[in-house]
Formats: structure tokens, sequence, C-alpha cells
């Protein structure tokens, strides 16, 4: 673990040279993938929260690890928001191709453990998918880092003290989707948000999640559950912190520990 | 729903001919497809536990319901028990090729309520993400029914009154991977399996699951903190029984309920 | 050859153990693997047929010879059946990747026979195609056993002796889909199939096959010149007897001929 | 049928412009798509024996029924070949998805009658499991001529009239590659390669077909039972007229005939 | 055209919530789509050269004339420069579904007029390849949009005043990867990459691209021809000036004229 | 460098014997793969156009540098053509997929210099995105030649001395597509198209290509601001003549400059 950092710029690897990375991985062979999504999130929600939020608290947990963060990718599995403008998804087997050639690319220069933070769910199945055809390309193409190779998916939304923090806050309009959580940590992030705040209807309730048409049928305004409107920039801080305090000891565990 | 039937052969759409479920589809959009996985099952456990579980907990929904079940797909996502012989493994892009295909094939005769009874933790990313890709093909393929498709995941093991029995009948020492529970059901739908039966040493506790060399090096002889030995054809049965009525219920508001 | 065993339990893959398959694999590197369709059978045939009888036939030849028979795959390519309801299809691209995958499995444990038994026609071009896949696949991975694989395929209705049978017991009545030999062992295998058997109008001549629109307007009732009234249950022993008489011979020789 | 033609400039896809296509549609719906192969043919044969055989039976045919000749694909499914220099094989994936283009541009502009003249054995399974493919897709995007799609394989050297000149000319020394009829053709057509011509000692016997490596070890000079040098420029003549004969008159049939 | 705005905030995709997206297709169907890499640039430049380009003159061409911005997709095409630790590459064959799936999201919606700033000279065949299987794909899925649909590739830094720029500022030592002018962007976007930049030995010449291990054999440094050491943040300054000048200027053609 | 044969039959690989091949790979490693497509070229020009020229000039450079000449790949990506009678395209997707498959089958062989003669523009980017994959495939395969490999696209009508000749002799009548120089070179090697010259009315100026409807909009004859009638036999000489000579210097710096 190389340790805390004074500011983000020192952790993303965008701003490293490589021989920097070069560097890096003579004493760490881990590496931060924040993933996210473009996909609407309510009637009031930034379209951009899911890669806002999991590179926000990627970012957190590289300064406060020193272990490098890659450009988040933006663009994730949202099939099922296709009906409201403004979307875009990457189809199942695309993301999963995604994931496969960034997890290789990182694999050839010797990463053993890859460690993805996610903001949104519908990435969650398509990731781990992918993660599993990796591992067989990486043995497949005789990499020296095949055997070695560990990826983890990092849902920072689900870390428990996070949702604990969200339970304490909103109770049950926290809600599925536009949830306030994710809402307030994108106008902690960009102020310019907090002038689509406002008062909501009650949001129609989480139900299953099947194709575009049906989830719009269901969800007319986008919303699961949630009350967005309850979310500050304040709560915003608190869930980054607690979710880069949790994500940043998990990934302790993930590097540090042979078992892990 | 067309309710209970009074064997198995009522509801096996291999037993079925094609006019036979052209009148079927007249009253219930709904069917059974059950999944597995050919993987190796511990030292004592057979190769063929996921599928035999699997395609027996979707017979005895089918006869309780009366709902088709189709044959099972016995091939499934095991990338990771790739160190062991024996095992047969779909890669995850495959995989979801499969589920995608079989779903669109019953879209087009106007099935509208696809229940995957699957028996394997592995299938689940992949199922999941093959989904997605279904929906999104049955609406560009212009399919009559592709507004009113859902398609659902039903994994035997997780529901929470199998889990429960499993507790009940093995505390800690069920595990995770050649499990007593699902080794039982294999013990009462095959009695040979019982002579493979024997005390086995501790075995490997439960780590997070990479790679085939991984797998191997973590889980030397296949369990996950498992003790199959504790497993009994009687268990068995009531697993079965078990699984199967908590699953009935969920097909059953999976059909009827026009919110699920 | 391992040799006759008292019951298919013994050779059925999915009821060994990991550790039986690796001791199996000292002295055999063969294996057989099922492969049948799911899809309409004519009015009065059953949806499985091509399955059923491909898995019957195939542990039958494993009983007798001591090789090993994997799980069927159920599911084949039967895009031209999909005007009838019930037909669940794998397109080309897809089977060929299901029986690439499978049979890379399988080489990767050190099997360099795999004996494909199928029940359908329209799976012979695309499982030949995979085949000429996987030898690719197999090479390039740079697997212990690329140079010595060799994969077959054995549809047991075009085996000579079948063929033979059939041209004696219905002449030409025999026709080209849903024929009274294959349903004749769907009854021998399932008896409660017998209750579907009745007298059927002539059928439509056997055509070329196309689409599925153009097949259902050539063969209206799914059937290809075919009576599978003429099928009953005796018959359909003496099929699965001379299938598996001719194939048991024919696997020996692709296990034991060096040129074969 | 349009009728014959003068020279086959006239039924050159290749010389045609756009509204002389538009026109030609007008009448005939028919078009035939030379497919060959572009692999060893044995120490003496012509690497591009596949493609110029097929090519030539193609205008013939062409030139005789006035039906349209696209260009050839010369590169084909190779891949057994691949072990002897020059070989230039497309994987099957991929040659299914050229069959699959070709046919669907062919589609979308009306043509309703495909008939393909291959001429190599290892095209056959690959071109197959594309039109099935093809009839899938044409109805997926909705093509007006999805319904009336007819694709159909012509293996020249499998016409039974090709296949008793043979054996009347060259009985067993015919083989199954590298075969004296289809050199003669191209003797035939490229006077050049008489050169190549000398005698050979007796070819290892045709045996099945597995991977490259398999390959040149049972046929260490690419031949499998073929005697090449019996072929004559005089008898690559007689190989055109029959084959053009005999497949001329099936494709009569099949565009004829609305049962073909 | 909607016209300037006073911050990016207005235009970014990602800060806009779906009925604000809605809203603005009833008067705009442009959107601009920033494309980066994540690769090698010198001993000197930062790995996130191309994405922070191209996304910074998507933005600044954005606020100019207040057409939206998606998120920058920050991986690309770069497989030529995996010899260097750090790079991280989509295969081309991934990169162009990615293209593909997100036109394809944006058509959906009824974006008419997608304009892709790219900012990698690796991205520029693939992306246009992309451009090409998307269109067809509208078309099959017989959106709305497809004949009204047209996609354009934007690169920064070929843009002739750009180019001139360099050329006065930098002459020949511009150089084709890692370049000053790029570089000096960077520079002006994240003042902290100051520190890396120093004197460098002369560059190896630009030469042909090929894979990985022939591209660092040429260029051993991962430079091409290019003094990045010239590089300002000043001079930084005036390329996002002339190259968000070029570029708005060519959008407003591209959404104006309809020849363009 | 092999230098000058006498005349083309001697380096078409089509008529050479495998051995041949081999014995040619012991001197040069260097070979020549021609590309064209099947589209439309207006309402006079010939629909081959592309191929033919790409295989004349192909076996020119051949004929003159002794390099050996494969043959060409008459189908490309002419997506945008569709929607004229008789376009025949591969998908981007597809074409990659060819391209990757060629040249790996040449790279297995020890062909390190992989030079394509392309007559398309279309195909220009997927055949680069091809080379990338290509690459890439080639190391993971652990290739021999891997290493060494090159490839490099030759577009015959840009070459500096045929864009001059064609400056010189038709100004700014040559157009973009069915230009007079490439029609001048079908007039040259099929005298018979001289029968569809004739006088045409303005073509529709060039316009950005993008899906086939907008195309067949902005360009109703299918040229791109060319006066095909322009061209003539004669014309068609001297650029077979200039594009030879230009592209066979280029082959020559290819294969002989360890810096090419």
């Amino acid at each position: 673990m190389p340790g805390p950092v004074a500011s983000s710029a020192a952790i993303r690897l965008q701003l490293r040279s490589w021989p920097e990375v070069e560097d890096y991985l003579k004493t760490c062979k881990g590496v931060i993938v924040p993933l996210g999504s473009t996909e609407q999130h309510g009637p009031t929600g930034a379209i951009g929260t899911d890669a806002l939020t999991a590179e926000a608290v990627a970012l957190e947990v590289g300064r406060r690890t020193g272990v490098l963060v890659t450009p988040v990718q933006a663009f994730g599995m949202a099939e099922h928001h296709l009906g409201f403008p403004g979307t875009m998804s990457l189809q199942p087997a695309t993301l999963l191709a995604v994931i496969h050639d960034l997890v290789l690319s990182l694999a050839r220069h010797g990463f053993e453990r890859i460690y993805v933070i996610n903001g949104h769910g519908g990435n969650i199945a398509t990731t781990k998918a992918a993660f599993a055809q990796a591992y067989g390309t990486a043995a497949d193409r005789g990499l020296a880092s095949a055997g070695a190779l560990r990826c983890k998916l990092a849902n920072w939304f689900m870390a428990p003290e996070a949702m604990g923090l969200a339970r304490e806050l909103y109770g049950d309009r926290e809600g599925h989707h536009a949830t306030p959580s994710e809402i307030a940590i994108t106008l902690q992030l960009e102020p310019s948000l907090e002038a689509k705040q406002r008062p909501l209807p009650e949001a129609a309730p989480a139900g299953p999640i099947h194709g575009p048409d049906d989830f719009r049928r269901r969800h007319p305004d986008g919303r699961m559950g949630s009350d967005p409107s309850l979310a500050t920039a304040e709560h915003g801080a608190r869930f980054l912190e607690v979710a880069a305090t949790a994500l940043a000891a998990d990934l302790e565990r993930f590097l540090l520990d042979p078992q892990a």
C-alpha cells in the first residue's frame, strides 16, 4: 500500500507518465477502476450521477491509500433506462468486452489486483461476467500475471456504512434509483445541481427491472421509490466520507491479505 | 395459473406437442427454464449437482403450478471450476448468447413470463446480463410480446426457506460450494450417489472467486467451507419441498401480480 | 476402452465426482457428448424428441463401452422450426460457441476424443463448423492435448443399420422429420407419449429447408413426409438397440484406431 | 429464367451497372454466388483450385441460364489446411458472417433465390449454418423479401454426373482432396499449371479431418488418397461441361419450381 | 443552434436531467461526444492526454454553441501503445461496439447529428467503421431517426488552424505522438503536470505504426518525433482557443447545413 | 525482393503449389493482398470496379517486383451503397474479421510484410482497425512471426502520381466515387464495358457519407461529383502504369527498409 497522498493529482493515472507507472508497479500491483453510467436519475437528478459518484469515491479512496485510479468508464449497462431521453447505454455484451479489455490491458503491465469501484447497480452482473471472461483470456494468452490476477467489484452504495447512513437520514425514502444518497453526493460535487432540487410527488414504488418500456410504465418519472429532494450537499460530504472509509479498508484487505 | 398436475409428464415441454403448447398459451404465458451447470462439487459430490437440482426443483414447481418446464440447460458458466477434471463451462459471452436465444425463442411464441430456476451461483451474473440483452432484441425485432416480456431469475438455494433449513441442519458447515444442502438433493434423486459419501477433512474456507488456478489453490479439493458428508437423502426431500414451496409461491406472484 | 458397465449411472459424467474423472482419464481419453434439440415434431410428436433420443442412445453406447457420457445439450439449432410454438432454438453462431466451449473444456482436462451423438439434422452443419473453430483455439491456447484432439459427429438416425430398420418397418413413410423411428424411441422411453398417437392425414412431402415461415408454409403440421402413427414402443426398443450397436462399434474404432 | 447469353460478360455482376441490376430484378430474382477457398492442393496442385473451379462452373451456369453471377468469395473455411504454406483461411465464425452479410445484401435488393456454387467441402457446414442465420436476420429486419428468401448450396464436385465422370476416369484414384477432377479443371482454365504435373507417389489414404497438425501428420503432402497426375486439361473441359449441365438444371428447378 | 452559454455546466449532459434533455430535443438534434484514449504520451506526458484534451475542446465547443456534450469515452483503441505501462486499450472490435451502442442510444432519443470530438489518431479508423455499422442497425431497428441520422468525426488536432499553430510554434518538432500541442493543452488544464516538463533528448522519428512490440522498438520512450518540452500552458490556451473556434464553426455547418 | 517476372502467372498465389510457397518464403516474407468492393459505380460504371482495379494494380505490382499476390477479396465494406441494387457489402465487424483472419493465416506461415492493395475508400477504416486487432492476436497466439509482423494499406487511387494524373486529365470532374480514373482502368481491363459509356448530366456534388438512404438522397444516380464519361481505355492503361509504378516503389521500401 503506497499510503495517503496530498492530492488526487498524485494518484490519477491520467496525470501520470508511463515511467511513473513503471515505478509504481515495482511496489504496488493494485489499481482502482471507477465505473459509472450515463442514465436518467429522475426528474431532478443528474444524468451523470453514477459516473460522478463512482469517480469521486474512487479518487478519495485513491487519495487515502495512494493506489492509482484510472479514468472513469462513464458509460455502463443502462438498457432499462433507455426509455428516458439522455440515457446512453452499452449493451451487456459490449460492456463485457470493455471491462474484459481494460482488465487485460492492466494485467499485461503486471497489475494483479483490479479494484472496480462502481456507481450503478445495472453494471454489477455484466462486470462480474466480464471478470470471469478476463481470467480465462489472461491464462489463454499466457500472461505472466495470469495466475495472480484478481478482480473485485466494489459498489460504494452497497457498503454497509453507506446504506446505514442512508437509512438514518432518509429511512424508506432512500428508494432504489435516483436515491437521495447518490443525489447528495452530486450536490456536493457540483453545486449548480442545487437549482434542480424541488419537492416531488410520491415516487412510484421500486419494482423489478425488465425492459425499458416496462420500466417507464412502472416508474413514469424515472424514480424507484426515492425522494431525492431530501438530499443536501452536506449529506453528500458525509456519504463520500463513509463510502471512502469503507472502501479504502476493503481495498487494503484486497491488496494485503493473500486470502482476499 | 394452470394449477397442479398429477405428474411432471404433464408439464414437461419435452413431452408436449406443438399444438398442446399452442393451446397452453391461450391461458398461460408463463414458462419455467431450469438452468444448471456441469462442474466439480468436491471430492464426493456429483459433477451434475447443479443441473440435477435445478431440474428437480423446476419440475416440482411445475407440478404444483401447472406451468410448463423446458429442458434444463445443463451447461453454465463454470470457468472458475475448470481446474478440476470433468468441469464443462460456457464462457460468459456464450452463456449470455444461449439465454438470450432461449428467451427470444419463447417470446416469439408469445410467452411473456420467463422464470429461470437456477442451481448455480456462477450463472447469476451472466443470466441477468442476458435478460437485459434479450429485452433489447425483442424490441428491436418488433416482437408482439416485447412490451410485456418479463424474465426472472430464481436461485432455489437462495430462497430464504432453503437457506433457513440449511442453517438449521448444518449451521456454518453448509459452506458455499458442494454444500450439504445441494448434495442432499442429489442423494434423494440418485440413490447411487450415496456410495460416494464419506467423512471429509475440514474444508478450506470459502474465499473470493477469481480464476480457475486461483480457485484450485484456495480450495484444493473443490469445496468452499462445506461439509457435504452431513447430507442425507431425507434432507434432500425436505430441501426439495421447501424450495418448491417457496418458488411456486414466487412464480405465482410473478404470473398473477401485474406489478411483479 | 473401459468396457461395459452394469448401469448407466456408472458412466454418467453428472454422477461422477472430479477425482473419479481424474482416474478415468488415466486409462481413457474418450467422452460422449449427447446433442439434441427442442423443437416441434409434428402434431403428435414430443418437442423433446431429439434430445431424448440422443441422450438415450448415448447412455446405451456408454453402458456398452464404459465411456463417459456428459449431460445432453438439449437446445440446438432449430431456427427453421420457430414457426411452431414450443420450439426453442440457438442461433447458429450461438450453438457454434457452445460446442466450441464444451470441446475446449474437455480438451483442457486431457480428453482427446470427443464423440458427439446427435439427434437432430439441423445441428450437423453448425457442429462441424464448431469443431474446426475448436481445433484452432486449442492450438492457439497451447493446450497440451491440442495436437491429439479429435472430434467426431455421430448422427444416430443416419447410422446405416438404423436407416435400414426404418426402411424395413416404414418404407417411404419414414419421411424426414417427426419420423416414426425417432417417435418410436420416445414411446419406448416415455410411455405417457402413447396417448398422443393417432392416425394422421398424409403429411406434406419433405422439401428443402429454408426459413421458419417458409417451412411452416410447406409443412403445415410440422411433419416432412412422415407417418409417426406407425411408431410403437417396441419399435423404439429395436431402434435403440441397432443405433447403440452401430455407434458403440464406431466409437470403438474412433478410440482405438490411430487412423480413425 | 433469363435464358442463355452469348458471353459471360453479360451475366457477371461485376460488369453490370446498378440500373442494369434494377432492370434484371424485374424479371428474375435469382443470383449465383461462387464460393471457393485458398488452400494447399497437394504438391502439384494450385492453391487457388477451389476458387478457380467454383468461379468457372458458376460462370458457365450463368452463361447457359442468363442468371447473374456475383464475384467469387475466394477465401473459405480451410482451417485444417493451415499446416501448409499458402493456405488462407477464414475461421468458421468469420465465414458464417461473410455469407450472412452477402445474403442479406442481396435480399435487401429483392433477390429471393441465392444459389451458392461451392468448390470446397470445408465450406459446406459453415455455409449451411450461415443460411439459417440469414433467414432469421432477414425476418428480424423486416425485409420485404424475407418470407420468400431461399438459399441453396450447390457443390459442383458432388453433382452425381461429376462424380460419375470422376469414377469413370480415375476410379478410386480420384480420392478426396487435390483430386484429379478438380485439378483437371484448373489445367483447362490455366494452361501454365500443366508444368507442375508430374507422377506422384501413392497418396496417404483419405482419413477423417480434424485440426491442421493432425491433418498434416495424416497427409504429409496434402493429398487425401488422390492421384492428380491423372488429370488433363481435356478432362477438365469435360468436368466443366457435366458440372455446368447438372447445376444449370438444378438452378432452373430452384428458380421455377415453387416447391424447390 | 442553441447559442452560447455562460458556463459549461449548462451543456454537460452529465449535469442535465432527463426532462431537460427532452426539452432540448425540441429545438436541437445535435450532440457532442468527446472521445479520448488512455495511453502513454512519452516520458513526460500524461497518460490521460487524449481524453483530457478531447473533453476540454468538446466542452469549449459546447459552451460556444450551446450544444450538449456527453461524458468523454476515456478509453479508446491504443493497442500499439500496450508496450508501455499504464496504457489501457479497447480492442478495435470492442471500441466499434462501444461507439455503435452510444450512437444507437442517442438516435433512439431522436438525436440526429452525432458530433464526435476525438483526441487520438488511433481511434479514427475504428470510429468510422462504427458509424457505418450504426447506420445499418438504426435502419434495421426501424428507428424513427434512422433516415436522418448523421455522425461526424472531428479530430481537433487535425483542424487546419490547430496544425497551423503547431507548425508556427514548434515547426517539425511537433512530431506525431506526445506532441507539444497536445501536451500544452494538458499543462493548461492541469498545472501540476508542469512538474514533469524537462528537456528531452531527440525523439525517435515518427514511423509507421504496427504492433506494440514493434512500436516500442521504434520509439523507445514513446515519442514519435516530438519535443513536448517546448509546450507551455500559455500555448495550451491558444490551442484550445483555435481548436474550439474551428470545431464550433464546423459543428454549426454540420447542424445547420442540410448538405453537411 | 524477388524481382520482375515475365507473367503474372508466376506471382499469383492461386497458381502456386504449397511447396512453391514454402520455397518462396525462404527468400521473401512479403505478400500482396488485393482488396476490393462490389458496389454501384454510378449509372454507367461496373459494380465490380473496385475489385477489378485493385486486382489489376496488384498483379502489375507483383509482376514488377516478383512478390506473391493472393486472390482478391472482392467484397468489402460498402454499407452506404446498399441503397443501389447489386451492391454487396460486408458489415464493418465482418470485414474486420476477414482481414484479421487472412493476416493471421499468412503470419502463421511466416509472412511478415502484408501489403494490402485497396481499391475502395470505404474499406480503409475497417482494414486499419483489423490490422490493430491482428497484431494483438498474433502475439496472443505466440506466433513466431508476431514481433516482426507488419501490415500496410496501399490505396492505389490515393497514390500522388495517380491523383496527379487524374487532375491533369479530368480536373475537378474526377469527383469522389465512380471517378473517371477508376472507370478508365475497367475500360482497359474489360472492353465490353465501353458500351455503357455515354454522356451524363452533371453529377450531384460529393458530400459527406452517412447511411445508405442518406447517400442515395444526396447522390441519386450514385456518382459523387464525377464525370465517368471522360474515361477512356487508353487513360486506364496510363493509370495502371502510374499506380503500379508508385506502389511497386512503395512496396520495395516496405520490404527492404527496416524502418518502413
